[in-house]
């Protein structure tokens, strides 16, 4: 289930030349109110505006090749993903979500041409919904987070950043489920640590980790981060990643994703979602327990 | 008045650390509605939103030492590089914007602690305040395009773009009174090919090149992009190297300065103003009479 060394070297052999390599951004730590230097890799920059096109196309790419067409539920930013990487595959996309979920999201589902169904309730809603979809029409459901092809995409992020950054480097990434966890996790492991970063209303992975296995949790439906990083429940491969690396997950209070974000807007022009911020307001928030460090932070969405 | 090679290697060597190195995208064309490869240089990532920036602090930090204080006149941008690079020297800022400069470039001005005086009628009455400001009160008038050490500033983009992109590469930049296009075409003669982008409302260079000298325009006041790039005159130093170097001016209509900032935010989500998106415009307006060259585009300035 946890991909392979394999799955990686692939998974970046395929997307290489499909996905965009976001830069990275130096920056003097007093540019968002802390000190030091800090490095951000602009992830917002890739393709439907995150992270998520990698491990959506690598999933669609390496779909059994009957399959004609494809599902995904997501909070938005994965349904776009998966939208997008079905047209660049030429099979036809269904996307669920809840319809608390951003219009801007919705919107580009629908231009990259997927058909759109909104569901009552919470992303576990919508996921039902699109397995029960894929079981009926023998569609192919392409999980956010929690499938070995989806966390190989998102690990060629790491794969770029070992290309940018040095040894020793501490990563942060924020979390939701943790695909984009794990996968930048296992491409760098032994290099950089890698530490997820989650919103205090929406602590998946960190209960996971207390708990010693996926727990659900009750989501604070009112955390500005929720629409991308609400995960009730933190994924299978995310956990026994980070159990396996001992990983740490810093918590990110509301006021800290939304400083962020302003910061990232008023001081270097960078547009980003509250979840798109959060690595970033995890970072700030925690300043004093990463000291002595050197930081690099993932910016992963646009969305908002 | 032009600068040196060795003016600009100093503004290199003294910028180096105080401004951010400005990273480079390589994208699809297609995602612009073009084909082939383009790169942009994401220098709306700079201090202030802008190039501005560099100009304006190296101006500043090559000053004579008495002075205790600077004025500028600009449409905006400028101005806040300005205000940010006498904060950084610890000088105080007088900064004259005509009455239509956007309030988030006079916000921003306010911002950066400087003085700002709104001055009724067009840049050229601005310039007219900053210099009779500067005569009265012992100031130094820092120009925003037309003097040697804001045209180094503006080089450093060229230094860092020797060791971003393979020489031959053709590199678009947007033109106002030129000093971009200047400093960079200055940085890379002899290995890039620059030109210079100007919308159609207000093409001060392309006339100077034509008249062989800077001559007056009249500038369509009603130009998406006139804000930061209504010139009336093209400087002194830019029309110099333009002649010398034999450079091109491209034209870009309003409307696709408009589609050009519209496909930067829907499929890259980079946030910029009407000026910053010129050259992208002026790229994609003119693809056919640029087929079989690599193109660099240097996105300036975000600050709409």
């Amino acid at each position: 289930m946890i991909p392979t060394d394999e799955d990686l070297a692939q998974a970046h052999a395929r997307l290489r030349t499909r996905v965009r390599h976001t830069p990275v951004l130096h920056i003097d730590g007093r540019d968002v109110g802390s000190h030091g230097t800090l490095t951000l890799k602009l992830e917002q920059l890739q393709h439907t505006g995150s992270f998520k096109a990698r491990g959506a196309l690598n999933a669609v790419l390496t779909m059994p090749t009957a399959a004609a067409s494809v599902t995904a539920a997501s909070g938005g930013n994965h349904g776009a993903a998966v939208a997008w990487a079905a047209r660049q595959a030429g099979v036809h996309a269904t996307i669920f979500v809840p319809s608390f979920s951003p219009q801007v999201k919705q919107d580009a589902i629908r231009r990259y041409g997927a058909d759109l169904h909104l569901v009552d309730g919470f992303y576990a809603d919508a996921l039902e919904a699109s397995r029960r979809y894929a079981a009926d029409r023998e569609a192919i459901h392409v999980d956010a987070y929690d499938q070995a092809a989806t966390v190989a995409g998102q690990s060629t992020i790491g794969v770029e950043l070992a290309e940018q950054i040095p040894p020793g480097e501490v990563v942060i990434v924020s979390c939701g489920g943790g695909g984009l966890f794990a996968g930048v996790c296992l491409a760098l492991r032994g290099r950089n640590t890698v530490i997820a970063a989650e919103p205090e209303t929406a602590p998946s992975l960190a209960s996971a980790i207390a708990a010693g296995r996926p727990v659900d949790i009750d989501v604070d439906r009112t955390g500005v981060a929720v629409d991308s990083l609400g995960a009730r429940r933190a994924g299978a491969i995310a956990t026994a990643v980070a159990l396996d690396q001992r990983s740490a997950v810093l918590l990110a209070p509301d006021r800290a994703i939304r400083q962020a974000q302003q910061q990232l807007w008023d001081n270097l022009r960078i547009a980003v979602e509250p979840g798109g911020a959060t690595a970033l307001a995890a970072a700030l928030h925690h300043a004093r327990d990463l000291a002595g460090h050197r930081i690099t932070v993932l910016i992963s969405g646009a969305n908002s």
